[in-house]
């Protein structure tokens, strides 16, 4: 099976829910059979600057008084300390997140992007350094793993994996996704937000009880082909 | 609707097949909404140096004699040549395809797999060039739309897109594919070999049909998302 999650850096719906379906992933039992793919989703894609976020613009943002944003914020907080997150309340930066996604992609490809991911929220979120600064973001894809010069050459070329940024939030939009986290199984069934482990673990079921167990094969056999073994069909005339 | 198609770039019926299926899908009245992934096969991984195929030779591996090798060639170039294509019989040479299959994947980066499939496909039996060349290599990358730089990158660093060759080849065993081509729709639907356009037409129409034609969406809406305005859900203590 496989699991496709659209999220965005900043969102921190999406760090939690990423923990969440992780609990429920865990504890699923054919979790080796489940691929987990994390797809890009720019919550702010016009944003050209950094901003620091303060506890006044960000109350202003909700339409709350500075303490009611503060108690919202606090409250995100122990929502994710109880999945066992570190989650810092003096309000972070926000900016783009584009270069992030891209890297993200180039993660995807040498099989680090669930180790990348984990490290940006946790940047974002349980320490607040600015996930928008390039070095940082070269020093996290390095802690995943990744080659420093291949990750300084990737942010240095916008067009690498953009495509690949662009396709998926084609996908998002077309799958009708107005928001993040939002969990696609086997392309099939949907869970919006960072809902309670149980509906994941649910889904998990629903998806797994679903699906189709082996391929059904049209056309029946074919002359017309090369096996593994290197030999292919002829055909003498 | 996704189409996965493994292939090799040695095998004439991978080249034939992809133009009947391209036949087929032309045809498909819903053919903008499908999206093709080529996927890596290797016939022959274990092949470490390029072997100039000579009639001869090509006779002894499938135990005909050179006239019934040269006939049976013919007739390939036959059928290749009903499906609109090139190929010339004067049989080519045979290596190592693990480079290619990772400039694939590079070129599906950038979204131009399927020209630079096509391009590797014609040098290989169109013009019988060798396509094991890997300054030849370059040159069709870069006719395909490709960097050189990064081309020449990417060859030279072995471990570049290996992970998607072999995650591509696993899957393949996964899904129980013993040769190529091997045509997988919608994860659900396998086509095996170098079909008529009618049996991919068939697969399409079928898959059409069986396709979800939404998620199921599972946990009902959640107050634990951020929307595509950059909203996030507070929820104030």
């Amino acid at each position: 099976m496989r699991v496709d999650i659209w999220s965005d850096i900043s969102c921190p719906w999406c760090f939690i829910g990423k923990a969440r379906f992780k609990t429920a992933l865990a504890a699923f039992p054919h979790k080796g059979d489940v691929k987990v793919v994390h797809r890009s989703f720019e919550l702010d894609p016009q944003l050209n600057d950094v901003r620091p976020t303060t506890g006044a613009a960000h109350a202003r943002k909700y339409g709350l008084t500075p303490a009611q944003a503060r108690a919202a914020e606090e409250n995100l907080a122990d929502i994710a300390r109880r999945e066992g997150l570190e989650y810092l309340v003096d309000f972070r930066d926000h900016g783009n997140t584009f270069d992030l996604h891209r890297l993200l992609h180039l993660a995807a490809d040498h099989g680090l992007q669930d180790e990348l991911l984990s490290l940006v929220y946790e940047g974002n979120f349980a320490t607040e350094r600015s996930v928008y600064d390039s070095d940082y973001q070269v020093e996290l894809a390095v802690r995943a793993g990744l080659d420093e010069a291949e990750v300084r050459t990737v942010l240095a070329d916008k067009q690498a994996y953009a495509h690949q940024v662009r396709q998926d939030e084609a996908e998002a939009a077309r799958l009708g996704a107005t928001g993040v986290p939002f969990f696609v199984i086997d392309g099939k069934f949907g869970v919006s937000g960072a809902q309670p482990a149980e509906v994941f673990s649910e889904a998990l079921q629903r998806a797994w009880a679903d699906r189709e167990p082996t391929l059904t094969v049209l056309g029946g056999t074919s002359p017309a082909g090369c096996d593994v073994n290197g030999a292919c069909d002829v055909q003498p005339v």
